[in-house]
């Protein structure tokens, strides 16, 4: 069956329990937190923050700053604030990226756009990233706050990259990564490298984190970018096809276009290009990707980057939280199976 | 004839150009500062950023910063950077606010949103909104970060008051007030604030440049309100009527709609709550809005915030900055004649 990102596979999840369990105080504090900072006298706020944050999502970002802060030997309270600010961030992201993409659902919930309208999704955006901010802020790490607000415009340069690409279906893999990077891997990035930021470590471990997230995080994309199109089995399950609807060149795509006949450079203009898509397209559009075995090959290419995010951990000292970072990219790069 | 706020009439313009000629030094340097951090090796962020940015605008909220630094003696640079960020969140702010309105023009040239997709809008002004927490960061000063990170949250929550409050004609004076402190009082308050922040003077003088920021800002919006209706002259000029057709509660309207006999409030329900407006209907607006003095009382309730924005400088010594800041103030509340 193919799989949601919201219901992995029972043993990709067993992955991320060892993760979880871990850092489950500091998540409890992380959660009253973003519950607090939803908080506002106006009442759509809370409303629309909520409709969204409640909607459930894994929260892997702030749990990565819990965990590697806590692989760090970080003691303090910085980093539950700090994790609220990353989540926070994550959440104005997909806010404003459901107004971008026209989306109508998300989460399984019918988007906070279409319940509420553009306005308040864009408005409610502004709103999280400015309470993200003013938390970093109290937190008073200099050096965070430089990491997180660049991550901020680097997720901006790549959304922008993503719409700039959006139906050129000459994209090549290069530029494909630079738009993951930035849409995704940063955030993932950024969420790593305050753990030993804060705890006041050496440069290296700081590279080390950013590292391990930054790899992690291409990984989780690939994987999501295969999910989209019902992992590799390519059976047709819910919210599939939303990619290609959107006309969005993925690697799958950037791959099956390079091995395609000039028919099948045909379809794929036809539909992703000039968006013009039948009833049996995305069935036609599957059977493509499993011919050119673009499906497997993407998920190979997350295992590179999942091989990667583990040897940054190296430095480390081997201990429970270093080996639940590794289960963490078990987890990420199994949900395609 | 009526006066759009980029083209205020001669006297009006000269209560601003003291301030302009102390800060021309700064202003240069922010301009160039401006310039440089809308660079993206992504092609569509300047573009689209330096479409708004470079259509001109008096960038009033920087030089306030600048002009208020210059008023405690402040002799570093950071206040040049954090006078790019404050025109940055600005610009980030009008660009969702094109995509919240539907505006299809901003300071006389086709909205960005028309040119590039509200997308773009989104998008790039996530990255400015980024840009101006970085350059925030590199000023170093948590105070000044605080104070901006604050703002941002509150300009977001007054921006969603006044969504809330569109087309309820129930909205009072009040509730009016609370959406434009919001929206846009507050980065002035937050733009002045920072200036004494970074020289280090005691907190006395951060109030008081705060309530100058404030009181400045509620009668600017006051009489952009004004403008928006052709000025107190009642005539019609272009760009008037656009928060008439839009819905928007304005100071204005509130006064008019409390005083209107029941036909006349049938005709505000009809045009600002059904949204149903006929050729004729601005006309008639125009005319309700003569007839109970809203137009006057509205510039009315501007002079009295500027004269507590005057007030709030008494506690900073004599000369000519803070000649020019009064001179701002009556800039600001004159465009409406």
């Amino acid at each position: 069956m193919a799989l949601s990102i919201e219901n992995p596979k029972p043993e990709a999840e067993a992955g991320l329990n060892d993760l979880v369990a871990l850092v489950a105080d500091g998540m409890a504090r992380v959660n009253t937190t973003i519950l607090s900072r939803t908080g506002s006298d106006v009442a759509m706020i809370p409303e629309v923050a909520n409709h969204l944050i409640a909607s459930g999502g894994k929260r892997l970002r702030p749990i990565l700053t819990l965990a590697c802060a806590k692989l760090c030997g970080y003691a303090g309270e910085g980093d539950v604030k700090l994790a609220a600010s990353v989540e926070f961030m994550h959440t104005a992201t997909l806010l404003h990226d459901d107004v971008v993409d026209e989306s109508d659902m998300r989460r399984g919930r019918v988007a906070a756009r279409i319940k509420w309208g553009n306005e308040a999704s864009v408005l409610v955006g502004d709103f999280l990233l400015g309470q993200a901010f003013r938390m970093m802020v109290e937190v008073g790490s200099l050096r965070a706050l430089d990491i997180l607000s660049a991550a901020a415009t680097v997720i901006a340069e790549g959304e922008v990259m993503q719409l700039t690409n959006a139906k050129n279906l000459e994209t090549d893999e290069a530029a494909y990564l630079a738009v993951i990077r930035g849409k995704t891997a940063e955030l993932f990035a950024a969420a790593c490298e305050v753990g030993p930021v804060l705890a006041g470590r050496p440069e290296a471990e700081h590279a080390a984190a950013r590292a391990y997230g930054m790899n992690l995080g291409i990984a989780f994309q690939l994987i999501d970018d295969v999910l989209d199109y019902g992992g590799t089995s390519a059976e047709l399950g819910k919210n599939v096809g939303d990619d290609f609807r959107e006309g969005k060149i993925t690697l799958p795509i950037v791959l099956a276009y390079r091995r395609a006949s000039e028919g099948e450079r045909g379809f794929w203009r036809r539909t992703l290009q000039q968006g013009e898509i039948g009833e049996d397209d995305l069935g036609t559009a599957l059977d493509l990707l499993q011919r050119h075995g673009a499906l497997e090959e993407t998920v190979a290419r997350a295992h590179h980057y999942g091989a990667q995010a583990r040897a940054a951990l190296d430095i480390f000292p081997d201990g429970p939280v270093k080996t639940a970072l590794n289960g963490a990219v078990d987890f990420c790069v199994a949900r395609a199976r």
